[in-house]
């Protein structure tokens, strides 16, 4: 079977934490509004009738309509494989990606704090403050964090590789466009979490994965956008 | 089996979320902080090796330690039959928890767009503006998505109540404390989110556990805030 994912085209955005875990597990799906325009993805949110989703990321499949980018790693983790099976590893992995989550809406909102429906250029001066209690407070609490919750095993689940690091991978990814100078300042202190990411980068179908096109860089239309007047060391 | 409740004092919260399920149905649990202050919560957090959490609400018990509401909420839901036990409905209702998830991190941000760690009145003026956009945009486009959300059934999953169910009550009663003009304004056009909320209240043990004074009300330092200057019809 080949699921279909929902998801806007030309950022990688929420999107990417599912596409990720999908091709590092080889399971097959298709990328509908990179075949059919983001209008595509218009059209189908306001038709849905049983179930409908708020927004995308939206997977369908194995007769199921799921939306929320955590909800949906739940089920491919259940399904697939791609988290522990029992209750308290299934648990601990689902509460790193709601973690993870949390980080990625603080990241987004430093360049958008007032709404996400204004232009940064009309919220740049509480985007500057933001951003610098984001790089100071917030940056070194969630990282602190993580690199605590990394345990002795390879992956933050033991000895197997969890959606909850391909995308703590994505989150040290968008970080590090986001903000270079304050994570290359900051990198020293997180090794652990550095050595998941190399790790993730070395599956072997994710490898493949990231070095082709279908790889979408980050870019100042999405999350974690880099706009220099938001980072310094 | 008594559970242990980890979550501040003094403010509904995110610990409403977890409390209002629980009661409903019955599950037996204390309030730790309640008990034993703030500042035990803090050691509580700071001494947790295996798996910690980021931070609160904390569930334990039956030899786990859960964090992220929606996480103990999932738990609960499976646990103790107050979610659907199929793949699908157990999926939905766990979609719909994360999207009230997202209102309530916009409904807070509306008095903190720029940082949770500075006061209101350091961020004010953009609050102004940000409360607009959210009252104008954000409030109809949540409200629309729950009423086309909820099905034929007297609630979100169909015949019994579910944690979504609590949840959305708990989302319904906080921006009515939050924006009361703008939602007296807008209530009639949400006719199924009301019904259901009111359905809520009706729950036999939730009902005398919203009459008592465990009861905790909304007050201006919890995630919904009533600021005159914020609200308007």
């Amino acid at each position: 079977m080949t699921y279909d994912l929902w998801y806007w085209t030309g950022i990688p955005g929420r999107g990417e934490f599912v596409r990720l875990p999908m091709e590092a597990a080889g399971i097959p799906y298709r990328d509908r509004a990179r075949e059919e325009g983001d209008e595509a993805v218009v059209k189908h949110l306001k038709a849905m009738q049983h179930h409908p989703a708020f927004a995308v990321p939206l997977l369908e499949g194995d007769g199921l309509k799921i939306a929320q980018t955590a909800n949906i790693l739940l089920y491919l983790g259940e399904k697939h494989g791609i988290a522990p099976q029992d209750t308290e590893g299934r648990l601990w992995v689902h509460q790193l990606q709601l973690t993870i989550a949390d980080v990625v809406v603080e990241a987004h909102d430093t360049h958008h704090p007032v709404a996400a429906s204004l232009y940064y250029e009309d919220q740049k001066e509480p985007s500057i403050r933001a951003a610098e209690l984001f790089r100071e407070e917030r940056i070194p609490a969630f990282l602190d964090y993580f690199e605590r919750a990394t345990g002795s095993g390879d992956w933050l689940a033991g000895n197997e590789w969890s959606y909850a690091d391909t995308s703590l991978f994505q989150l040290w990814e968008g970080l590090r466009h986001a903000f270079p100078k304050r994570m290359k300042a900051l990198a020293g202190d997180y090794r652990k979490i550095g050595a998941i990411a190399k790790r993730v980068t070395a599956l072997p179908r994710l490898k493949d994965y990231l070095a082709s096109e279908q790889r979408l860089s980050f870019n100042e239309h999405g999350l974690f956008r880099h706009y220099p007047e938001l980072d310094v060391a």
